[in-house]
């Protein structure tokens, strides 16, 4: 643990909805009782108006930073950005983290027991949206005393729930920060979300999504491999793998993994299985594919007029799930209603997964764009 | 039919191997009898020097151009580019196209009988390399009473196979065409391989090889699915699908294919398993991962000084799976050892299908390549 680690942390849950005020879906629905698992780092000021809300993309969870436990072996996945000194200074800022609806590690999912049935959800939970989750975050910030956050922040489908929150609540965010994402999930990646679902539908251990145990291993792995390939560069697997055996110099003549990508992948696939539910891998992949600002409020120059927020957009010039081309759209968008919005495209081989690896080119330009807020502020 | 088609075809059998000559595998095994199925369109000049063999690709086969019955929906693969007036001109070449061995469409494979066993292969079918199919249709060739072929043309996998033709028989090459290929496969495309024999090997219907009736369709389904978002461009994607619903104007809130882009997929994914063998799709599919010109025959420059063919490369705008860099590396090489090269990067949103799908843009040029070539062998 260094010295500008958050150091122990405790998810904390709020729960709410568990009366007359549930949580109604934009499909309808109306969910409740539901809790919100979070974790917060840093302290509040007096006025509660230095908060920062983080958002998590679809494997992430409430534990962006420190430690559970002092044996534990990793931080929290956003660790790098989060502490004392760093991006999100906790010394100066009160830094919030909490799990989607949907998700599977604490907030109200379809591992969730359903109070109706007495039973876990499992397919009974709604198909939520990324609305939907904004809209159970916006009443743990409520709960929380905030009425405006200094800044939010999230990458893919994070940043998803970024743009949501300058929509819906414009007036409650005073900042934002969006990283490689997109105003709505393109067809291509609709179609590798699709065959991920198809392989834990069609695995017969899914049973409908009532499995017991392990369930759809096989399934599930599949559709985090075909994922992962999606998050990197094609540069990137060349120079970190390219055509290396994993283990021998010969060609074995057989269907083993004998590349080292396929081990890789093989790995990925299969430590996954081991931490994520393949019913929630369903919701929110589903919540990603429904995602569209224009969709839900028109042309993207008509829906960007709302906001309120002074902006960061953040891409990289190696992903290809989100390329570039889609955030510039945002950007032109955000500039043609005469906002005040900034862009960066920073220079990476890392593809999508950028945001999570090369941490240190994106703290700086974090840092920046938040202490110029701060100068803001305080004029 | 029209009037430019081939009209009906036969295809016809060769078989070798059957008694002291097998074929010697790059693995060290022998295979024989080994048969090969074929087609040939136009006739034989007397020297048989007007031969063009035709080299498909993974889900291809020999029939190439024509019908094989008058009430067939649909011609050959590649009919729009063989026949009387087309680009492989039938009222002048005598055109040629086999299918590989280790397919499933009648030439020796793993459903051909094991005369070891009287049992069909399956996973005791050896596993063949890009070469071992260049030697056994290089037996074809040499049955044919060919010594020199005018000219061959390959896409994809076909333009591996092309590649293999240019450095084991460089003397027995006039020309060649090599289409939207590559000097090996990419880390990225061995990683989408991967994905997709791992859902067929994981698909409990597979059970090791030793399937009967339908076997692993789910995987061998979801393998297509992965292979054919890599064959399209993102931008034709959201050009031909974008986020349009399949029947809908509502989201249905479930997890049917609700989108075009996925009921495009299921249906892609469904046919083929009624037309492919799982067994064989694992074959094939590592022989293109075990590609890699550089291995067997050195640094590429190296490798290709041995060439005597006058080459023509082409590649796609769009096409991401093998992208335009990984021909220009072809073509320097043999620029750099004085070889006669053309090279055309066609602009085309279709991705590496194109080769497959606008066939007027490539007829036009293959023509002229052609023509080149008949004037050159005139002179």
């Amino acid at each position: 643990m260094d010295c500008n680690s958050v150091g122990l942390v405790k998810p904390q849950t709020f729960t709410f909805g568990t009366r007359d005020d549930p949580l109604i879906l934009e499909s309808g629905h109306s969910l409740g009782p539901v809790d919100i698992v979070y974790e917060t780092y840093g302290v509040p000021n007096e006025d509660r108006s230095n908060a920062i809300l983080i958002l998590h993309a679809l494997s992430g969870n409430h534990h962006a930073a420190g430690y559970h436990d002092p044996r534990d072996r990793e931080p929290g996945w956003w660790d790098g950005m989060i502490g004392p000194g760093k991006a999100f200074d906790t010394s100066h800022y009160w830094v919030i983290c909490s799990n989607i609806i949907g998700g599977c590690k604490g907030s109200t999912g379809p591992l969730s027991i359903d109070p109706g049935s007495g039973e876990p959800y499992r397919l009974q939970f709604p198909v939520v949206t990324i609305g939907d989750m904004v809209n159970a975050q916006k009443r743990l910030i409520d709960h929380l005393g905030i009425t405006r956050l200094h800044s939010m922040a999230g990458g893919s489908m994070g940043g998803f729930q970024v743009l949501e929150w300058l929509l819906r609540y414009p007036e409650m965010v005073r900042s934002a920060i969006c990283i490689a994402s997109a105003a709505r999930l393109s067809a291509q990646a609709i179609a590798f979300n699709s065959v991920g679902r198809t392989a834990i539908i069609r695995d017969p251990e899914w049973k409908e999504g009532r499995y017991t145990g392990k369930g759809p291993e096989q399934g599930l792995a599949i559709a985090r491999m075909v994922g992962h390939i999606t998050y990197l560069s094609e540069l990137l697997l060349d120079t970190k793998f390219g055509r290396r055996l994993q283990s021998a110099d010969q060609f074995s003549y057989n269907f083993t993994s004998e590349f080292a990508i396929e081990s890789y992948l093989n790995y990925k696939g299969s430590t996954f299985t081991q931490r994520f539910d393949a019913n929630s891998y369903l919701f929110i992949t589903k919540a990603m594919d429904y995602f569209d600002i224009s969709r839900s409020y028109g042309p993207l120059k008509h829906a960007f007029a709302r906001v309120l927020a002074r902006c960061l957009f953040v891409s990289y010039s190696s992903d290809w799930l989100f390329p570039t081309s889609q955030t510039k759209e945002m950007v032109s968008a955000l500039l043609s209603n005469g906002k005040p919005v900034s862009f960066i495209e920073i220079d990476s081989p890392y593809g999508h997964d950028a945001f999570l690896v090369e941490e240190d080119k994106l703290a700086r330009i974090l840092s920046g764009f938040l202490k110029g807020m701060d100068v803001e502020v305080a004029a």
